[in-house]
């Protein structure tokens, strides 16, 4: 066995996985059968005979929801796979994470927005804002529990606009994640990680997990938009964003690269920066150039965030940002933030087509409500980096089995996967490379 | 040729395939032209003028419908596709059989259930009935008429309930294939073959093409059910115990492998039994929580399956059970038919909310429904096993060409693919990994 | 560096490519901002009071958009990637260009139909119809004004008909493609190009990008048909088709093929050939066994046209079709085009079932309208023709840096991607199989 006995047991899954997830799968279906029934929308006794069964809530949301199924599993899944002996790792725990956290998500939310009668009422409508809970904390391996929080401060107490999540998603997730960075900082990894690099078609699988991404991201952006003309401009503003970030990323990349050529990680990841910014302004009438505007604003932020940034974090502040996330997440989360603050005040509205902002109806100006919106973001920002910190702290513990240094972005030290190359052999290239081989078969 | 011509004349499909595909084709190209027209949603005749094509049936099942024929061609394929040098037949056979079986499944379900008047009228529901009996084709790779025969006993006959297939679909297509497993044993395969094992990329691949599978799968149980509730709580019953499956799998996997190291096939087939299993039950009234434990317990069922069944199958029984259908679709079958019984056994019920099941209508009660439910299982698991053998004995005839046995899993065999490495030089390895390599290019 | 310096700064896209994209990118950054603005469904000031938020025109569109997205996106990107050493920038190149060409229509399209008041007005159905033209202009990966003329002469001033653009999109960028080719022939590539060959894993991706569009086809088809049961035609025409393309593939390339082998460029192309075919007649009342007998035609065409046009066109007229663009839209295409001939014209014409044409409502005889049809044909045909040809001189131009015959279909030569194997050694042929390797984490 190529792992020594005394490493195998300290960062064996055997123990450790399998009691955290029968206790965590123990307590949900106590709870599940105990403190769950059906919403008005599922149960069957609630519905009034003369209910005509095609406005049944599923309707409006059942293709938007796996939309966002397959952008999480298999969009984000693949983008994540992008280095060389990680691929397994990366789809199949964006997988059980995704599952866990949706899993919380629903009675965390549950028993805080649905719970009466002594019962958490559930729905496609649970699924679908534990599904949005879940994607932050895809993008920040972080915890839940602190994103709810934040959440509820930012949308509830201050009342502030982020429809397509730019701030309560992009920039809580971005921050929360280098907050546990900064914590569990190793410095035996600082020059970088022989096994952090890409192979050829894990470089193109990842693209094509980008581009899943980049496809379904106008759903993910526009599905919690009251249905109608402002669901319609979430979905018009966001598709012209992300184009604007497409172009702009070949731009960007090729002129900063070189010899010209076009940079992978930066096709991965800045394509889809103009998905982050519109997320506070998608349904708000900006203009169909506002969106334009924001989708080669994010995208040159996250290139030039990648070239200067990342490496600064990295080498002054020693933060590692393994997958960029201060790129695509942090910076376009808050160019998005400072454009629903532009927004909302008033020199920049339209006489004919005014912003509707939650605000109105709290009698607020809208100067005011600019306010609360830029106090949201620094909210968002303090909240998910302390929270980040200590999470990091706690992942510490010594009895959380962390790998050391040379078995990170490694498949087999948690998967049954093919052995890897001892010798090398006509035999062992062929069955590596998936073909058949007629000596293998015995013939004459 | 690495192929003996001798062993190349018995196998090749130059005769067999074109002719079998030719005679069909011809033979339903009469079908069609002579004995089809359009029904009441696709003829232009038959609209009432003041009808609102808003509600054309189209629209209630054209998402769904592609929902799951993208699970079957790419999730399938893909899933199917886990051997080494076998994943281009695994993808391309799937897409052949399913449009053979759907073809067939179009024509006898019309002539038996939408034949009238001469013509069997068809619109996107038959193309629906047509892709719920291939899926049990593609599972057992059988032939549809005996799951034709089986579905009208049990649906028809028995009226049993079985809205998402677990029944109908799994157990049926399961027993099926064993059946005619049991047929066609070979006995020099018996201690594995040197083909059948997975690379790298193909488990990646594989585990790509299960998500697919997970995220459809709930468009899959619920496209039949009624609009409005009872369509709403299949989907929010399915979510539940697909993922419930999940965390159960990397739980129980981890806990029984070596090291803790989780299982690929695990992975790849266990998330999904929690889909499987809520099949009968998907619309009653079992709360969230039942579909939770449906989840745990089918999840359970299938890796202990892997684990200790397949192994007794093949060695004791000799059943070889390539693909472990067994674990995924039989034992979770079985648990969801049972779900079904005890779900309308009178002391379950709960008195606010009552199973509404097809047998009240009939006068009968929930006992005599549940010994019909009990009766719908025993028939469709004695069908399939001596359908599926009878179907293996004709299989078996000499002139069907099956491969011998170092052929078996082996793409070459039948599609034009890359030649298999002869020699081993510097230049061949470059073109197996598929870069580009300067000396291939003729620079000075 | 594997490419002499010289090369390097002849196609080189330092340069060229981001003063493209700049001038480009600010350009449409203007014209969004002064001349764009909502149109009657994305407005907010225009809904009256009384109107239905669910009867917004993106609950019609927007699903069947995002299939079309990716259908373009991943399906066709990951189709074109079938060449080794070049699946990178054909997905990446297919992005790129795709989102270019949508927002030139974008501008063009508005400027020319829905520009009044001084705006373009923009919504969903503008994005729609950019995704059209965007179509044609990734078969052919030729340009856009051209087809926009042609498009309006066929549509607007002949009143032909082809609902799902056998004319208008498949046989027009077919023969624009062609034209191009014609003015950009290489005599140095005439014999073939040692990197213009497959490898198993980009043809296993690449069947998995045909499955994706032929799953996604029947919305492609679809869209632009009037709901209610001429849609629902339209989709049950389409899978027909599809699927008798599927069995008639298997079957004429076993035929031809040695050993009876399956062809794997057949296999990615003649299975769609159906859904080309079936553009034109696509929601007319052709009865399913037309839709059948179209399904076999046009992939017998386009199998016929591999074996034996391609040859013909690349030896004889010195055209070089690289993707088979003739025998996948353009033959099918002309099927399609003849299909909507003849079921326009009298003797075939069903007493029962009228097929609605557009010229009925401008005083036009049924054999007029076949006429203007054919005509339509014709058209498109040497408009595209010639604009390809011109398009091509123009391509050669000195300053559009063509790269060297030898870097043809190479990703190294415009992303930054894996080195190429120098030396064969253990480590290194570990890192392309993507493999952890015991030796490379330094283990005592």
């Amino acid at each position: 066995s190529p792992i020594p006995s005394h490493l195998v047991f300290s960062t064996s899954l055997r123990c450790r996985l399998p009691v955290l997830l029968f206790v965590f799968q123990g307590v949900l279906l106590l709870i599940f059968v105990l403190f769950t029934t059906y919403d008005g929308h599922t149960d069957a006794a609630s519905q009034p005979s003369d209910v005509d069964p095609a406005g049944n809530q599923l309707y409006a949301f059942f293709s938007l929801f796996q939309d966002i199924q397959l952008m999480l599993l298999v969009g984000l899944g693949l983008l994540l796979a992008f280095m060389k002996g990680y691929g397994v790792s990366a789809v199949a725990y964006n997988f059980l994470l995704s599952n866990f956290c949706m899993q919380w998500a629903l009675i965390v939310q549950g028993f805080i927005y649905h719970y009466h009668e002594g019962k958490i009422h559930l729905g496609l409508y649970n699924l679908l804002t534990a599904e949005f809970a879940t994607v932050a904390v895809l993008i920040s391996a972080g915890a839940i529990l602190g994103r709810t929080t934040s959440e509820w401060l930012i949308l509830s107490y201050f009342q502030a606009v982020d429809i397509g999540g730019s701030v309560t998603v992009h920039v809580f997730s971005c921050y929360f994640g280098l907050g546990a960075s900064i914590a569990l900082y190793r410095s035996g990894l600082q020059t970088g990680h022989p096994k952090e690099t890409p192979s050829y078609i894990s470089d193109l699988l990842s693209l094509v997990g980008a581009i899943f991404l980049w496809v379904f991201w106008p759903s993910f952006v526009s599905v919690l938009v009251h249905p109608g003309d402002g669901q319609h401009r979430a979905v018009l503003h966001t598709w012209v964003a992300l184009s604007a970030s497409v172009l702009t990323t070949f731009a960007i990349s090729s002129l900063l690269e070189k010899k010209g050529k076009v940079s992978m990680g930066h096709l991965q990841n800045a394509t889809l920066a103009g998905g982050v910014a519109i997320g506070t302004v998608a349904d708000m009438a900006i203009n169909p150039g506002g969106a334009f505007l924001l989708g080669i604003l994010s995208s040159l932020a996250c290139i030039l965030g990648f070239k200067y940034m990342t490496p600064f974090l990295a080498n002054k502040l020693r933060i590692q940002d393994q997958c960029g996330i201060h790129n695509l997440h942090g910076l376009p989360g808050i160019i998005g933030a400072v454009a629903g603050i532009a927004t909302i005040l008033p020199p920049l509205q339209n006489a004919t087509v005014e912003p509707v902002f939650i605000g109105e109806t709290l009698g607020r100006s809208a100067s005011q409500q600019a306010l609360f919106q830029a106090v949201g973001l620094g909210v968002s920002v303090i909240i998910s980096l302390v929270g980040g910190y200590l999470t990091g702290l706690l992942l510490k513990l010594p009895f959380l089995a962390q790998p050391p240094d040379q078995f990170c972005f490694d498949d087999e030290l948690y998967f049954q996967i093919q052995k890897p190359l001892e010798t090398l052999s006509v035999d062992q290239v062929d069955e590596d490379l998936q073909m058949p081989l007629k000596n293998k078969v015995g013939l004459p």
